[in-house]
Order: structure tokens, then sequence, then C-alpha cells
């Protein structure tokens, strides 16, 4: 951090500040200009507050120059991390495809679908068995019999399982079913939850908020890391803009980057992204493209019959064809299905 | 809701979709033009996906003609809710000021601030136990010991409290210290707690996420509504968009806007919807002149030395002088302090 | 500006990066730490590119610390600009009350609408004649025609004009019959009209952009004030957010900050702020308890049969109640109509 | 258009509803149910305004069916539309890159650069002779000594050249020197300028506006289209979102969008919709797998000298880099560079 002090601060007021910071444990480097007073902050800075210190008696402003996460940062970790959902590594040469429909509906409906996308490439089997609806007159989910199904579909196929969890006391029984815990994008800042997975041992695919920065983000894995768990898949989602031809406006610049900052792995969601299934394909080729290390597809036997987001989910036949189309490109940055 | 056919549709495509409509216990009415069919459909459409009918074959689009909501709008009920919040009604004449520091640090500091705003003519003390911080490495609140202090600071002035609930479990807890529960903008689509907030006795303070529209606020309340409890007090506390010079952009419309669409009473949060003490009294004024039925203000009885939210929280003084200069304003408006 | 150097920058690094500010005109201020060395840069950095800065080698990052506009700002001149549009001083103590049509539609509809709002105690009349539309088909004005009706309006009430100008040739036709002449949002970052009317002498009502943040606001106010006219009145007209319910969203913490940083008049204009007239008045109210030096609001005697913005038009009993409910409030900050 | 009549509306009221219809040459077609009357609009409904009727007597709501661009609309025109310029065929097979400095910035520079980026197979030339700058006080570019090294390096190497116009006087003029004229974003909505282009026999590169829709942007083309000139390329460079670690998000989405919903060839800006020279391979690589018919790529020979743009220039070996790197991607698309 650097303060900059007001033209004209006093001896005193430097002096305040500098006690103020190493009372926090840091050393406050001071360089005194004709004009200007600046005082540059080292140590661990993370725990001071900027915004008080904008408060004190002499102070212009204050910059902040270290970013504000720490285990998930690529300083901390230069290497990859890779993640294992029972037995499929996420993050490395290998770009994973996770699909399925967005809510489970049936037993038919569940294991129609799981085989479906097994046979098209998939890796994993994603499904919702507990639904955060906007509506409170929406469908909102199977529950635990959803989860059953989800466990017979991952014995039957091989494929491991994702599923959402939205309140920590639910943990436990999900974890007694799931393979990999989603967080939603609407409880990406439910820290509450983010702790309680942290201190969980099964690995986590936390999802951007629809409104969340990218750094607010890295915050939120921040919070599973911090409190003991470091198998975290991050996921782009899609962010709200004032674009209404689209459901959500898909963040490609946040796939390279977050890549660059972070070693945690990450991968997209174009369904959510777009909510067209029109444009799923294209985007799809566009997030490997990009450099994601794996895909979450909606995939529905019957979209028109779908429970939730029929819109934006494929037929089988497309994802499959999906799958065919992003084989090239995957290849072309060296990677593989 | 409204179903406009593609040009060509054909009589049996026409057919299915009535069908469709029946199933869910509504009425279809089809007016066949020389080019396009229009089919009205009539009845509890809340629960139709309209999502699933664009999807069937035929359909060209479809519109939405009733609001989502029910139970939160005008229409089910015209009269303004009264909430009463242990002797303090929100949303009648009297404009309710909630008011203090954005965290309990200490006894003696919240007390202090207790007495402050009471005196200067506050209705309502505010204060975080639990506090929903970005970082995991901030000061995350006092817990229990700090529900503690608030009661006793209640106790002492007479000024019922208000407090943040952030894990479906805390409810019970925060219940036996705390007059009115406040959902965090973080918070606002956690359904999880919404509903046990609903089927909770306790007064509810829903803020508005930083993200969410004026539709998913007015959801959100409907989800407390429909699982039991009618006490609700909307609060607007400022939505993200590209400005960076303020932390928020408080969104005034939506104070008339959301007056006219719903019985429920609405107030602002002039603090974090500006991130900066000096456009908190201008706020605050704006706020009641568009029609708030109250405030909720951070005041802090040393600002530079809070644990959060210092830049944004008033010294008592500046609080004292704020609470002068918004009562002229709500005479104007035949309101009272 | 500051600098700072990555740990391990070389001396021939710190002396390029030295050399370079110099180049510029301004003075490299080093501070070596044990681990970092910070450069600061005293002079007039404003011409300095701080993103060539930051490419250069050893270079880890920069930091602005002054802002960018100069002319415009309160540093420069602290009091307050008063801004004389023919005979009318906006920006003192007068809250002063811009109305009329979107667009001229006739002779008739003009005249009736300027004895009206004149009537209901409005200072100036507004009018279109050139309209920008976003589609091509709409109804784009009627040019000269309507600038003729503007001035006889004028000339029949006393009432000075404000119109919009799009195009630099048309400054000098424009400038013959009009008092105000308006940059629509649309071109607040058309630099070839702002340069051309800094060098014109007619004052100028500068419009935010729906996109534009508080910074490129006073940015285009300095284009004009760098070319030599200090007569500019900025207006605060809503921004482009995800809320769908409005047209655009009323950033009013726009209006005190505006006041705080420039000595220039800020209005705000309600209308376009909402697209709804229902919100028009209890806004309008929030702008003036804001502290906004004036209004400009879209009157129409037959919003039914407006040809452009009927939606968020007033009829004129409905200004007149607005004048007659933002009275007290004015009065409430010392001000009057 | 459809029109939800009020439960209770009269059939005065719904006449006078149909007699406005048929002013504006359209027929309208009456379902009168039990509880609502619905008319549905047919007929060229673009010139009728919804929001007048939206405010007739007996109305409830109203509701647009057709999208309200025609020229540019596939609808229309089924076929893909070729922009040729001076030889260089758009929208085809081939995709098109477009390489140059953001500025012209001297006689040395520019050749040097055009050279390095013919090399590295690009097929146009991009350079900026007058720069819309959002400061008065940054350089504003070369002006016509620009535009004649512009034209020279044209000859030298074959490359057609690029530039964007600011201002309908400068068509002309700029019309003798480059062979594309390029909308810059903060001008797409500079309508005077859209219908001077449309009345010009030059093609036309129309840049996104940073915070424009995607419907704004074909309404944009719709100008230039309706005036007359249908070589139109349209280009997405990013909007303005909360996103503060890129200067835009760019919206991958608009690229399939665009290309289902209008004949017009599309391009990316991966310059401008990042910021970060980093970004821009991995962008440049995102595009050309969501379909993108082009890019348009900031090169400088020596990025830390540039006078504008610096940060997102890539230099020459980096961009011979990514251009090799979009060629499989390309060719997995059945395309070629």
């Amino acid at each position: 951090m650097i303060i900059i002090m007001k033209h004209g601060a006093t001896t005193e007021q430097v002096g305040n500040i500098t006690q103020y910071i190493e009372r926090w444990g840091c050393k406050p480097h001071i360089s005194a200009g004709a004009e200007t007073t600046i005082i540059g902050v080292i140590g661990d800075v993370r725990r001071v507050d900027r915004d008080q210190i904008a408060l004190m008696d002499g102070v212009e402003s204050t910059v902040r120059i270290l970013r504000p996460y720490k285990l998930v940062g690529r300083d901390f970790h230069p290497m990859d991390t890779l993640v294992n959902v029972n037995g499929v590594v996420v993050g490395g040469e290998k770009i994973v495809v996770m699909a399925g429909p967005c809510a489970v509906e049936s037993r038919e409906q569940l294991i129609e679908t799981a085989w479906a996308v097994k046979n098209a490439g998939a890796s994993m089997l994603r499904g919702g068995a507990y639904k955060p609806r906007s509506s409170p007159y929406s469908f909102q989910g199977l529950g635990e019999d959803g989860l059953k199904i989800m466990a017979e579909a991952r014995d039957l196929t091989g494929l491991p399982v994702v599923t959402e969890v939205m309140d920590p006391q639910m943990i436990p029984l999900i974890s007694d079913y799931a393979d990999l815990l989603q967080v939603g994008a609407r409880n990406m800042q439910n820290f509450a939850l983010l702790a309680a997975l942290g201190k969980n041992n099964r690995p986590v695919l936390l999802k951007r908020g629809m409104m969340s920065s990218i750094e607010e983000l890295l915050m939120a894995a921040e919070y599973i890391l911090a409190n003991g768990n470091d198998q975290v898949i991050l996921c782009e989602r899609g962010i709200r803009t004032f674009e209404t031809y689209t459901r959500n406006t898909l963040d490609i610049n946040a796939v390279p980057l977050v890549k660059q900052l972070s070693h945690l792995p990450m991968i997209v969601d174009p369904s959510h992204a777009t909510g067209k299934w029109e444009l799923v394909e294209p985007t799809s080729r566009a997030a490997v493209a990009a450099g994601a290390d794996g895909l979450i597809v909606e995939v529905h036997p019957r979209p028109e019959e779908a429970l939730s987001d029929g819109a934006q989910s494929l037929k089988p036949d497309r994802f499959a064809q999906l799958m065919r189309n992003i084989q090239p490109i995957a290849a072309a940055l060296g990677r593989s299905l």
C-alpha cells in the first residue's frame, strides 16, 4: 500500500500514520518530497484497512499495490492445481466436459441423458436435486430422491456426478451422493457456505456470481482454500450486463485472465452464459479456444418438456455434434477431450 | 401469457399447445388471423414455463403479461403494509431512521453510538455481529458476544435493534436477541435463508442485491411471504454499475416504483449506496423526497478506527445534522421523523 | 503519478524511467526501499501516458494521483460558475426548471405547451427540432421550421429556449434561434462537436452519456472549456444498467458528487432518467433535495399523440403539480423556484 | 405488435385504438376474450409508436413482435453480404485480419508496422489519423498528414487501409485516402455521421458502442443501409460492465448471434475488448472459434513508445505468433486466413 499525504501535512500527522501501520505489524517507508510526502507500507498489508487510513488526518489518498488474495494466486503457487473428481482430473491436458440436465426430473430422464452424454464423450454428469429458483412457485427439485437417482446414474455409467449445494446444513447429505459439490452463482458470496465447504473434503465447483468481479470470484475461492480445501474448480457462467438479447454475457476475457492470475482450473458454462441453445456450440468452441479447462453444458432429451432451462438445453444429437466440433479446437491448443 | 405462432403453423401444432396449456390448468383462447395465429392463456399462468412453450413446434415467440409475483403486489393487497418492530411502525406516516455502526466492535463503542443516535432522533439501532466480508482475512464480527451487547444497548436506550443473519441455522439464536433480522445484499437470493425466515416470526429487513433487479427483489420478498411471514421491509442499498467514483449507484427510481408495485415498506441505505460519508446526507434527503419510508445509516463515533466501512460512516454530530436537514423534507411530504 | 518498480529492478531501468519522465517536463522523485523502489512524478503529469510507463522494463505498476481534468475542477476554480442563458441564471440560489415537449411537432403544440409551462413556473422552454432517433424510420424532427417555432414561442412568452445540436455544421444555424445549445447523451463524446461548441459563444447544456462515467462527463466539459467557452451546464439524465423496469437508472449520487468536484451547474432530467411519467415527480423532488441546480422535464399537452417520448411526458396539470410539490423541497434547502 | 386491453375496456376505447392503427396504414385484428380483448396489428408496424398506444385509454400494455430493423436482417436478405474493400473480401470463407497501430505517429513507424503485419499475414492496415481522445490534452492524431502516410503505406505494401472518421464534414477528405471508413464506438449513434456515410460510396466499419445493445448496433447499421450504402462491416469491440480487471468485456455471444440475425460480416477487436496485450491472442482465438469473419488488432513496433493504447498493442513478433496460432482454429471451422 502507498499513502499519499496532503500538501502541508504535519510531522505529527505522518507520525500518527506510521504508528498505526506498525500496530498492524507492517513497516512504513517514508519519502518526503518537496511538495508531497509518500508513505510506502511493507509487510502483510492485507489485514490493514485502507479505508480507515484514508480517513486519518493529513491523508490525501491511498493506493493498493497487492492483490487481496494469496492462496489462490500464482505468486504463491506457480504450478497448475489439478483437481481430482473421483478419477477425472480437471486442470490438466484433457478438457473435461460435464453435461446433463438442469434438474433431475425422473429416473428415466436422468439415466437416458447420462448414457447419451457418456456416449458423446462427456466425462462427468451434471444434474440439480435442489434448485435455487427465483420464484417460490417454480419447481424446486426432487431433493434427496434426486441425489439417489444421480448416484445410480454414476454407478451405471461410471461418470462422476456434480450437483449444487445451497445450505451449509446440506453438505454432509450431498457429500454422501455427489463427487463434486457446486456453489451456484447466487451463492458465490454466501460466506457461511464457502467456509463450510472449506472444511469438507469433497472438491468444489465454484460458479462466478452473475454480477461478481473476477477479484470477488478469486476471493470467494480464497475462503474455501483458507478453510483447508484446495480442490476448487472455478467456473465462468456469464455476467449480467445491459444486453437483453442474451440471458447473460459470457466474459470470455475472464478465462485467460484467471488462468494467468490463479493456479486453479477454470471451466465455462455456455448454457447459462447465453441462455439460448443456438449459441451454446459457438461459445463452447470459443471457451476451449480461449484456454478453458472444461465445459459444463445443459443437455436434455426433450428440452420442450424440461421443468427448467429448456431454452438453453441441447438435445443429445446436438451435444454430440458440439463434442465433435470442439475436438479440433482442443487439438489446435495441444489438448484432448 | 400470449403465444405467437409461426406463419404457417399447422392445426396440429396449435392443438399440441392448447393441450399443454390445459395440462397446467389454464385456458387457451385462440385467435386465428389471416397471417398469424395468436393464443392467449388465461388462468394462473405463473406456473407455466414460457421457455418450454417457446421451444414447441410452430411457436414463434411468447410474451409474459402478468408480473411473476403475487403476495407482495398491490393488486393482491392494495393497502400499505405496516411492519411493527417491537413497537416502532415502519411504512406509516413516520419516517423511521435506523442508525449505528457497521459492526459491533466493543461494548463501549456500541453503547456510545446507541445513545448518540437516539439523542439525534433515530428510532432503531443497527449493528453487525456476524459480518459477511469479501476477504476471509477481514474482521468477521464478534458473533454471539456482539448480539449480547446489542440487546444490552436496546435495554438501556429503548431502541429496537436490527442485525444481519447469514445462515438458516443462526435464525433461532439471532431471534433471541434482535428485533429485526436483516438479509444482506449478498444473500438476497439465498433461498434456503428466505424460506426459513418466512417460517420464523420476526420481521425481516430484506436488502436488494447489488446485482438484483427490482423484480428479483420483489420475488425474494415473495419467498418470505409465501412461507408465512408478511412482516417484510425492503431496502434499496445501491446497485453495481460501471461507475467507479462511488461504491454503488443508488437506484432512486426504485423507491417510487416499488411503492407503486408493492404494499411493503421501502427504506434506503445511503451509506452503502454511495460509499462516501460526504454523500450520505444529500442522498438521504433525496431518498426521503422520493418517498422512502425510512433510512438505515452507518454511524461511528470514530470512523477512522472502525474495523469496517469507516469511509462511509458518519460521526454523531454529522448524523445529528442529517436528522435536522431531512426534517423539513419529510414535512414537505406531510410526514414526520 | 507514482511508479512502483519490480522487486529487483536495476539502476539502469530506473534511469530509463527518470529520463522518460524528464522528457515530458516532469520531475521524478525516487525513494529506494529495501524491497521496492517507488518513483513519484511531479509536475503537469496529465500529458504523460501511464500506460506506456507501465510497459517499460522493470515497472510493476503505476498509480494515478491527479484527476485528469483541470479547468472544470473546483481546485482550479473554487467558486460556483453561474451560467447566464439570456437572462436566466443557472447555478445560483434559484432552481431553474426547463420544460417542454421532446420534439417540436407543430406551432400549436409548442405555443400551447410554452404558455402552460410558463404559467406553472418554468424558466425555460425545451424542444427538439433535430432529433437523434435510434431508428431511421422514426420521426426525425421539423428541422429549421422547428427552430423558427421555438424562436416565436420565446418571443411570445419571454422564455429562453434550449434545443439539441447534433453536428458541428449546424451550430451557426441553431445559434441563430436558440439561447442554450444542448449536447445529447449519444453525442457526449462527439469530440468534434464539443470542440466546435467551445469556440462558439452560446452556453451549452451537456448531457451525460448513458454509458459515460462521471469522470468522462467532466472530461467532455473540459473539452468545451479548453476550447474557450466556460458557460457549460451539466445534466444527469440516467445511466444504463441491468435494470429493465425503468428506461434508465437516475444516478442521484452524481448530483452531490459533481457539485463537490466541479464548479459547473448540474441539473437533472427525470423524464429520460426514468422513462415513466409516474416517476417524474418523485425523482424531481429527489433531485432538488440532493442539490441539483435545476430540472429539464418533458411536458406535452397530449402525450398519447406525441411523436416521441409520450410515455415519459407529463400533461400540463401534472407538471403544475410537480412545480407546487418541489417548492417546499427547494425551500428546505434555502433555495427558490 | 399486440395490444392487450384492460379488463373492462369499452367498445369505444377499442374503436379508438383501431382507428389509430388504421391511420398508420396497418390493420387491426381483434380477438375479444371473456376477460381480455387482444388486438393484433398487421402491416408495417415499425412506424407505429408503441409508447403512444400504451398511453391510450383502456390499454393495459403493448408487445412488440417484430425486430425494429429490416434491411440488415436475415429475413430480408438471407444470403451473407460480402464487403469488398479494394479487393479484399470480408464475410466470405477467408478470415480477414486488419492490423496496425492505434495512431499514425510517424512515416517510419507506420511503414515499418505495415511491412511487419503484411509479412505476418494481415490483409489490411489500420491506423488513426484523427483520434477521439477522452482528454483534450492527449495526442489527437496527425490529421491529413497521417492520411497521406497511410496512403503511401498502401501503395508500398498493397494492403488496403482503414481509418476513423469522426465528423460528416471529413468524409470526402478521408475517402480520398482510405479504403474503409471506420465509425468508432463513441460515434455509433452519431446519426448525422451514419446518414452521411450511407450516402457515400466507401465501405464502412461500424464499431459497437461500448454500452450499446446488439439491437442498437443493428439499428445503427440500418441507418447506413437505409441511406443507400450496404457495404457495412460490424465490429464487436467489448462492452462496458462492472468488471475493472479488463478495459472492456468482450461480448463473445454477440458474434454468433449477430451472424444469425444479420447478413452483414462481423469482426472482433480483441485489443480494445481486453485492454491488455496478454489477452489479445487467447481472445482472438476465441473470436475465430465463435465464427467471426475477421479481427482488427493493434500492433506497434515499440508499444512502450506508443502515443496511445500501448498497453494493448502487440509487438510484431507476438502478432506473427497470433497469426500462426489462429490458423488451426480457422481450419477447424473450414476457413482460411
